[in-house]
């Protein structure tokens, strides 16, 4: 049980490069939204390599697909490994894709050496992770773990106003298996880190002990449409103006606090009627903060509520925050966290704990059985763009880790 | 000749009501967009009062329509009254449109007066005043004015790119007539201040000696796409946050100019990707500033060049102005002022000076012959708003005004 096994790094390096190819852009990145022409042809890729090999694949009733190799007692429930296909609308070559090519690596490698498990394996491509169409992300996670119904998921709807249940029809991708309901062991989700510290340190893994919370708001802005020219200052209720107040007052927040690595966003904004020649009289601004501690997330809170009504203040608009989200803040399960720590120090790879600062859906996985994650390091720590690379010697090793804990787990 | 002749209220009342009705919204404003098929109906229903008043009607290759009453003496070149019938996304019920009804109610009343006059008058509908489709505003009486030619401006795209030119074509408004290159004796436009002045001030007439200088800007921000949670607040070059920053100091501006009536906007702005979960690197600002003095112009102008540099700097992001426009700036015709002036004394007419702070075809107008404006009064200087309003009664007496004066200079 405690032999040391090896992916194989030409057949994982061939898939994230078959992959580069479905919605690459000319500046080098991917887009790739859920459900559309590019993310079906990713997934019909998945489907092909699923038959290549020989195991079963089952998709649900939201597209979530399920590659799963069998173990030798049907009654254990599986082993769970897996990330997400869908990039940003300017996304990179390896934001998810990492993580469910080296779930597939993970497969061919036990078959290639004839390794027979327990419990079955299962790779997962989570659909519509990056919420880059449909909000909110990690939405087909959040229902699979039984917090939001799959009928709930269907009528969200995209930019266009087309919903995801007549999108995933569309590319053909509603299948036939239920949404969840099942006994999953653990989930493991292997996955860039989207930040600069693993490559700033050199150190080709990252174990992942929690998650930063998280809050997001998204604030509305009323004001009053008025002509550009002769409205005196004084009688101007600009909706811009009042979001961009509360932009700067935002991003001043995350300076603030970024010397205990907190930060903030001002993410989106939405202006109505938008034309020159008349004030805007509607803003919706989408904003983010995240910060390692629960109560530093607590302080940051009250600022961003106290900048709301400041920036109201200075640009005699009316603002309100009309929706508010949250996710991360939490533990991953101590003993996958103990290991994966466990067959890092066997294989001798060299790892630092660390929290992640994303939204990931191993966050929703954590509510329904021990979940835990593996960071990989990426160049710069720049994601959610084009630019997005990896060094492959560097990222190999955790994928080893990965294959060897996921054995030790299906085994145990 | 120094008789003093007054139009029917009713008559006016009815025509305003009449246009209301076209493109009205749920707020009591109006959506009228250029060559739209409101804004068909809208010339549909000018051209239906012309041929009910027995005058001739022409449509240049522009739209712009000219319903002309003729003088005695066809040799004369005729005096030009009007304005523009199209609205802003949300707009009133009177801006533009009042200028064009009060020119067909001094047409009605002087047949009915039995008045003949040697010059001809002629009533203007110019298209595209607001510019809230075709960018950019006041472009048909542009080339009206021999300052653009007519190709160009069919070329224009409004924001689902379609050409000004397939959208005049769509609403049969392309005439047959030249645009311009021809005489003009004078242009007079009445028009609602937009301004709280003479509201505040209880005075019916504005007598417009010139515009405000005005200078507009598109301004370019280029940041980097990068995920929103795990990016450190110095790596982050966001391109909202580079745009909020110059929003509020372009707004700070404005306010330092104040006390001499100086004024600013952020006006629209345009955001890519505009996705929560990654960082904008696009952003595009639309900005404009006025002052009363050319002097005071120059000094904003170089306050809003500071701001793009500073604001650049904080946010880390790539600012450029990437184009910049004016208008303004001008002086009426002295002619046409001291006409309006002792017109106004003859009827005891209470009028103030006034320069107007909004763009108006009047400018384009004044680079062809003598042309000014007159402003009546809007509640509380509301305009470019569905809640624009006016007090008819005060709105009256500026069109008498209007109306001898445009019958002495049309026998003059």
């Amino acid at each position: 049980m405690s032999g040391s096994y090896a992916v194989d790094p030409a057949s994982l390096g061939a898939m994230l490069e078959a992959s580069a190819r479905i919605g690459g852009t000319n500046k080098g990145g991917l887009r790739r939204l859920a459900l559309t022409r590019e993310d079906k042809a990713a997934r019909d890729q998945l489907a092909d390599w699923a038959r290549q090999g020989g195991w079963g694949l089952k998709v649900d009733g939201l597209g979530n697909m399920f590659v799963r190799r069998e173990g030798s007692d049907p009654a254990l429930a599986p082993v769970l490994v897996g990330s997400h296909l869908d990039t940003q609308a300017k996304g990179g070559r390896f934001d998810g894709i990492l993580g469910v090519l080296s779930g597939i690596e993970i497969l061919r490698t036990l078959d290639r050496l004839g390794i027979a498990t327990k419990r079955a394996i299962e790779v997962v491509n989570w659909t519509n992770e990056e919420g880059a169409r449909f909000q909110p992300p990690m939405m087909c996670s959040l229902v699979f773990s039984g917090q939001q119904s799959a009928a709930w998921a269907h009528q969200r709807l995209d930019k266009e106003g087309v919903s995801f249940g007549a999108a995933l029809d569309g590319i053909g991708y509603r299948g036939d298996a239920a949404v969840g309901g099942r006994g999953i062991d653990s989930y493991f989700e292997l996955h860039i880190e989207q930040g600069p510290k693993l490559d700033a340190a050199g150190i080709p893994l990252g174990i992942v002990t929690g998650g930063f919370p998280t809050r997001g708001m998204r604030v509305s802005v009323r004001g009053e449409t008025s002509h550009v020219g002769p409205t005196p200052m004084a009688l101007r209720r600009n909706a811009l103006v009042g979001a961009a107040y509360l932009a700067v007052a935002v991003d001043d927040i995350g300076w603030r606090y970024a010397p205990q690595e907190g930060k903030t966003t001002a993410a989106r904004l939405d202006l109505a009627p938008n034309l020159p020649g008349i004030l805007s009289d509607e803003a919706e601004l989408y904003i983010d903060f995240r910060h390692p501690a629960s109560t530093g997330l607590a302080d940051m809170e009250r600022e961003v509520e106290a900048a709301v009504a400041e920036s109201a203040r200075r640009s005699r608009t009316e603002i309100v925050i009309a929706e508010r989200w949250g996710f991360g803040g939490l533990e991953f399960d101590a003993g996958l966290i103990a290991l994966v720590r466990a067959t890092a120090g066997r294989l001798g790879v060299a790892s630092m704990d660390i929290r992640s600062q994303a939204g990931h859906d191993a966050y929703h996985m954590a509510k329904l059985c021990p979940a835990t994650m593996l960071f990989t390091p990426c160049r710069n720590g720049i994601s959610h763009n084009e630019a997005e690379d990896i060094d492959f010697a560097m990222t190999v090793p955790a994928v080893n880790v990965l294959l060897n804990a996921v054995l030790a787990r299906a085994n145990g």
